[in-house]
């Protein structure tokens, strides 16, 4: 029973300093989302594409977790963009209390738009709130068809399914048909998107979402 | 503070349930692993083609385990080999004492070969012993050569690394030397697999791994 007790308050805990993160998010304008997936569903990929087509058009900035090491900030380091690297040292989710603490390293005012890359898991961030705007996830054709319906809660969590590495499809047992259903019969509000990182497919479609989302804001 | 002391305990307890399944398996001379990666590196279709390959030759039972769904064991279900689903409802790991009240369900007696499928996460089933003899870490070439030194922890704890989806390397970004050097960095007595469930490559040195380890307990 204690260790409920305690869970709840860690929850708890987390979404009072996700709404401060939200408040102080929202009083600068900026829009964010946070990109949850499996490991190597292709969300540091993504996000160098987003960059690479968005150009220096927007002013943003990144927040990076991981478990053990700063692999994908490393990536990140040629755009020349502000990044914060978290490492939560064997820790499966990042956890509104960092975000706030990696926030504290940027200057807000004038950003656009903030970008939280998770770590790698599709159980545990999805009860995280962090004070994003939205919840982005990742699947990647590769990991086949039924994920959201053995991963519900991140589905449901979610505004954006992001369906990756479609070029792979003609090389993996992938339906999309199937999985477009499975991920909507969970959560029918999803917008969805098909990337490839390999090819661009869908990524000038997905810069569009966001800088649709940016407008919104101003 | 509190936190930790419960976290502590609850690994403790954890441990301590993990020793009786262990017991009790060692007393029945049954060779078992589990089974760990992150969602959709095929850890199902490995086990597929093992039981393909094993055929009828070994008396095995299997322990599925899964956030949300029975779809494991309904793949399994055509094998005609008894098996268990757990369904751990948002619960993002398998624990000793759930693998104990499945154990409870199986005839150990004349049984050579316990495999547990665990939830797909390549964090959190890292700091749970189930008793097992072995922990087998799956990752597919489709998550890139560097989730060994992201996600540390699980290759240090596995014995055995199996490399799968060999038959995509052509078509993703992947270096495969890169990938073994990464994981034996972090564990240099991994023993490597690699293996393709479409193509069956390396599945037939895998089940060999599998029968030695039967023999040497009998």
């Amino acid at each position: 029973m204690s260790i409920i007790t305690i869970e709840r308050k860690i929850l708890e805990k987390n979404d009072s300093v996700a709404g401060e993160n939200r408040a102080l998010l929202q009083s600068h304008g900026i829009f964010s989302f946070n990109l949850v997936s499996s490991p190597g569903s292709g969300k540091t990929s993504i996000l160098e594409r987003t960059l690479e087509h968005l150009g220096g058009s927007i002013r943003l900035a990144v927040i990076e977790g991981d478990v053990q090491t700063d692999i994908d900030a490393q990536r990140l380091a040629k755009y020349n963009i502000p990044a914060v690297q978290i490492v939560t040292r064997g820790g499966c989710h990042l956890d509104a209390p960092l975000v706030r603490d990696a926030l504290a390293q940027f200057e807000p005012a004038g950003l656009q738009l903030l970008i939280i890359e998770n770590v790698g898991n599709l159980v545990c961030p999805a009860n995280y709130d962090l004070g994003e705007s939205a919840k982005v996830v990742v699947v990647s054709t590769t990991e086949g068809d039924d994920k959201p319906l053995k991963y519900p809660q991140m589905f449901r969590q979610a505004s954006v399914l992001i369906i990756n590495k479609i070029d792979l499809l003609p090389y993996v047992n992938c339906n999309m048909d199937a999985l477009k259903k499975n991920a909507l019969s969970i959560n029918p509000q999803l917008t969805v998107f098909e990337t490839s990182c390999t090819t661009m497919a869908g990524i000038p479609v997905w810069c569009e979402w966001i800088r649709s989302n940016i407008s919104k804001r101003n």
